[in-house]
């Protein structure tokens, strides 16, 4: 499966701008033959998020994310786009009704007829500007199957926790696709953690970043895709760039086979030991350890 | 508090050569003013697994533990060795008078005077050699104050699962030294993997390797130590060497202020997410493990 991978600057609270080239993505993406382009965090709106809380009307949302399965359809290539959410009253969300909406930071598949296949919200939110603007949700990445491969989402940083990829990859996943909005300075992520993740789990992992300034913030590019064996497949420039990587489930089972980290890892174990730390609450049945 | 790695190839069973070699680098890397020396996996008996088991008489451990202790006195540096280690009944390892005892992978820092201060008994053996000569152990790595800094043990393939080395940073881990026996063409664990480990938890890993052949087994070097901010503070060749890195908890506070990936973690969301797995017990308080 090629999947192709946008790294672009975008206007903050442009949409239209934002949506031309994310469009222009998908249309060169889809020449080349890719089956999706993912795209990075909160790129159809900017990466602000105390303007997008301040002045985005949540009620223009649906009409965004019409606008973007229209994308697909039009260009024939499934997408991932990053947008707020408005948050459910069982996400922690739920407020009286003279209170402003809560809002998750959101990532969607959807197929190429625009069809949205899976939804994931962002569970470890990135510094102050993010916990004042968005509250962090709290359920796992799904799986779904998308041409063949177990795929899922995580948004930024939670790539970064160990422990968000391995709840994708104990669902199955053979591929993670993570829109991002890094700040320079931060290289390691990508060159080490990203190539980490992938390896450590054994699937593949594609992370695509803005680049240029969006309001107070400077991105550097640097998206990357990692194999199952941790190299990088593909990797972009400091500036606007369009990736193509070719990905699929035979590589994840030989290195599955190779080296069996998911079937040798101890589950029970490191709960126990979570357990047995000091001040951890001990209500993990009575377990002494 | 500046560590020394010793990379060196071991011959297997000829326990006084491989204590000549330890001992040599000890000399040297007291010279240079080294507060602990780092030696790989299993390095005073050779790496060799079914060997070991076949032909090592148990009743040689306590004296050649004499010999290390001694050679921390002689060269006034601490030391941390790894040797195949008598299970006690509470590890799994209880059997009948007729049986052969069960040995762990074992390591041990001693200080320069040859006291021990820390132990530690592998968790995740590789391969069916390992398994079918020693038995894994279940006990989280614990943590010592060493010099001023917080020190915990793993041994090679524990360090290639995140949850291990997260056990140690949430004990408190600064700093975690690692014997290892990686086999050449397995560049990628401490290149990308052992810099993760660091980066993600923001402590020091220092990873101590085999070079040259032994047994059926050949080794490829490349110790490495990794700052706490993912960088390789050294890293060794292919063949013998002897590295030096100066490792600090002022660089780990450094990072743990700027991104605070331990306090951002979600544990309790993370135990919810694996309870919530197909197939997975809801039976923590009899763990079978």
């Amino acid at each position: 499966m090629l999947l192709s991978v946008l790294q672009a600057n975008a206007v903050v609270l442009d949409v239209e701008a934002n949506l031309r080239t994310l469009d222009d993505g998908a249309r060169r993406a889809a020449q080349e033959g890719a089956h999706v382009l993912l795209t990075p965090e909160l790129f159809p709106v900017g990466y602000a998020p105390a303007r997008l809380r301040a002045e985005l009307d949540p009620a223009r949302l649906p009409g965004i994310r019409e606008q973007l399965a229209g994308i697909a359809r039009r260009n024939g290539i499934a997408l991932v786009y990053s947008l707020p959410a408005v948050a459910g009253a069982d996400s922690g969300g739920g407020q009286g009704a003279d209170r402003a909406p809560v809002w998750h930071i959101s990532a969607s598949l959807v197929d190429a007829s625009g069809a949205e296949l899976l939804s994931y919200a962002k569970v470890h939110l990135f510094g102050d500007e993010e916990r004042a603007a968005f509250i962090a949700a709290a359920q796992p990445p799904a799986v779904v199957d998308f041409q063949g491969i177990r795929t899922s989402l995580l948004i930024c940083y939670d790539i970064e926790f160990p422990e968000a990829a391995r709840a994708a990859a104990a669902r199955g996943a053979e591929l993670l696709l993570v829109p991002t909005a890094l700040s320079v300075g931060f290289d390691a992520v990508p060159q080490v953690l990203v190539r980490a993740r992938a390896l450590e789990s054994q699937l593949n992992v594609a992370y695509a970043n803005h680049c240029g300034h969006e309001d107070v913030y400077t991105f550097g590019g640097g998206s990357v895709v990692a194999g199952p064996d941790g190299a990088l497949l593909a990797q972009g420039g400091a500036g606007p760039d369009l990736l193509f990587a070719d990905v699929d489930t035979a590589g994840v089972q030989r290195a599955r086979n190779d080296v069996p980290y998911l079937r040798e890892r101890r589950p029970d174990l490191y709960r126990e030991w979570e357990a047995g730390l000091p001040g951890t609450p001990d209500r993990v049945g009575d377990n002494q350890a």
